[in-house]
């Protein structure tokens, strides 16, 4: 048995005047969506919990079966993970930007230019050393990069030193606890007791002046650097500055493959979607052509989903331009991207057993970033109880026979129609 | 964004007989909340849970969004805020009545004759000094009154002193522990360990040996005070006994404005509501006219709602009514008061961006009491995904696009509506 669950981010929307009240969902021609929708079972269903906004990371933990209460501290694990560094779980991780800061440490571009290729950068901050730390650093996509620390007695809960705007000076980072009546669970940070809370204010005290020590030395670094003398020379922003944010602890995420009895594949381009799928140890799949964006190469990520079929039993295809139409509020974009995802799909009926659409949260354009109403699912393949849903749609689905259900119970659902479920019980 | 919340105490029902196996809602008529299910999403919420018969106090508490499981200890503390005491976090609360006892100390009357105007004797009782704790009296409606003890070391879990019948002696006020593992955890004595169980145990004596004392020095106040002397002259029974029940911890509940970002405001008769509102740090409005039953000023109320609107974001409107005519097994008085509720929602549909009209539990007139029926629930407003259902009702309700929800959740779903939420996750 064959699973394949495409993930639209973001696709699912409310209301839209402009759109005689109806959504992208219910206008975009889908004919192969709707016909899974005639043959499956469908639902609405609440990623994180009714009412709660997810991100696309704690959404994506929840749809794999992880309870992002449990598991999520900050987004710099999910970040680092789909940058490929290799994480162990404790270990601290954060996002990071280059940036320009001027002779007062004044911050003048929050992107350095939106500088790119700043790998030798990344391997003249990566000697950097300090005592009470292993530092890993990484350059992802453009200006972007990824910092981890590994070692004892470190924590994630320190503040960032990214003010979030130009024209000002980075940020002290600073231990930064949540009081202890709202500590979030966390591996391995479990809340329990004052002894514990001491412990953790320790921790973060420690991480905080180590973080800000690095900052202080690859400032150094880096202001010297040739490729940052080069760019000066050229009248371009010097990367002369990490701005650190974001922070994470990395979670112990239980395999997927050893939850579920399956090997499980992902095909996305999105770096966060990539960590969560990597963190719960699944084959991550690198596609040319697949920018995250609305433009993505879709045939590229068909064939690439089609080629991890051969060895895995269940494969993760994430469409990120959904939510950029989403959070760009462009409408027609959106029918665009949803008519363009529907086109590829015939090529899956026949490959895989069932088929599973459905989206990590919704992104209205009248928003235009997350919100939390529940998005539509469609699961269909043998045995599935079908239901009088024709079409794949918000308002259809939530008259399907899968009800109201809950992100983390999706794949569960799918494992047992997959006879991979084992018994509870005698 | 404005949001009304009005909550019809009681007003859902079962198949009734006699109304040829509809529900007083499937029979009254009410364009109005019909109008508002037309354009906005139905659905069914269990306030609690399903099979869960609410109280009004613990349906409030999960309607505002916290958990009546870790808030709700007893009535204690709902009725002394709504009396408008300044109760603290930590303060044990009770509810008493004044009643009347004769020489051999047997209760003859557990109301005292339905004495009124009863603040001389709760003056006189209020000057009652006891080592170990400080005690706050005050008389509320009628024969009611509420107690508070503040201090360290002090215990909700006592037994009453009321017997609940007439010609028998009070009570001896005894701790009354659950055992450990049936322990409901509360602000501040979370569940945890023996050594707690043993302090409780501590607690809950010291603080049953000192309502005892209170009890007696209180009769003693009580049966010599020139209002009762009057009252045993005209032949009336002297409210000479304070009978007290009900106690429970007063708990921290994280204030609406706090959690949810916006500001609130509650108009209500029933004290148990106005407790509750004013315990999560709501504005509670005391409306003239408003009386908690069927004939109360519904346009009194109206009025004070618009008042709020002014610089409030919510507004929780409360009709105590319906609950009353469940109580009574008065099917008419059921649907006029839903009717009479209808008619003062047009002047709302303007004045509020989003209209959500609900139940906190069903009070069916056939069985005279709080059930656990899901109640129905309808959120009209910008954006919501309209679903087929044209009429406002329990049966309607559940063919809705919300499907069955919790009551903790209401309140968050309208956040995000109202556009309010915050993302958890990146």
């Amino acid at each position: 048995m064959k699973t394949l669950l495409i993930i639209c981010d973001g696709m699912a929307d409310r209301s839209i005047p402009a759109l005689a009240y109806k959504t992208p969902l219910e206008i975009a021609k889908k004919p192969n969506m709707d016909w899974l929708a005639k043959r499956g079972i469908s639902g609405i269903m609440d990623t994180i919990a009714p009412g709660v906004a997810p991100g696309s990371d704690t959404a994506h933990l929840a749809l794999l079966g992880y309870d992002p209460y449990e598991t999520y501290t900050g987004r710099g694990p999910f970040e680092a993970a789909g940058a490929g560094i290799d994480l162990r779980p404790g270990d601290i991780a954060f996002r990071v930007n280059y940036a320009t800061v001027d002779k007062n440490m004044i911050i003048t571009d929050r992107r350095a230019g939106r500088i790119q290729d700043t790998k030798p950068l990344a391997e003249a901050v990566q000697k950097i050393k300090l005592k009470g730390a292993e530092f890993i650093f990484r350059s992802t996509v453009g200006h972007r990069a990824t910092l981890v620390l590994r070692g004892k007695g470190l924590s994630h809960e320190v503040s960032d030193s990214d003010p979030h705007e130009e024209g000002k000076k980075p940020l002290k980072i600073e231990p930064f606890l949540q009081s202890q009546e709202e500590v979030v669970p966390a591996y391995p940070i479990i809340a329990g007791g004052v002894r514990k809370y001491v412990m953790r204010r320790r921790w973060a005290a420690k991480t905080a002046k180590l973080l800000n020590e690095f900052s202080q030395k690859a400032h150094e670094v880096l202001k010297k650097h040739p490729l940052n003398l080069e760019r000066a020379k050229n009248g371009l922003p010097p990367a002369n500055y990490l701005l650190i944010r974001g922070g994470g602890i990395v979670p112990h995420l239980r395999p997927f493959q050893e939850r579920f009895r399956i090997k499980g594949a992902c095909v996305a381009a999105a770096a966060l979607v990539k960590g969560v799928c990597k963190l719960a140890g699944m084959t991550v799949v690198d596609v040319p052509g697949a920018t995250g964006s609305v433009n993505t190469d879709l045939n590229a990520k068909a064939k690439a989903v089609l080629q991890q079929l051969k060895d895995h039993d269940f494969v993760l295809l994430h469409v990120k331009g959904s939510d950029e139409a989403g959070h760009d509020g462009n409408i027609r974009a959106k029918i665009e991207i949803i008519e363009r995802v529907d086109s590829i799909i015939n090529q899956f009926i026949d490959a895989f057993d069932f088929i599973v659409i459905t989206a990590d949260h919704t992104t209205p354009v009248g928003v235009k970033n997350h919100t939390a109403d529940p998005v539509p699912v469609v699961i269909s393949g043998p045995g599935v109880r079908t239901d009088d849903v024709k079409t794949f749609s918000e308002r259809a689905a939530a008259k399907g026979g899968l009800g109201r259900i809950r992100g983390k119970d999706l794949i569960p659902i799918v494992i047992d129609l997959m006879g991979k479920s084992t018994k509870f019980g005698a």
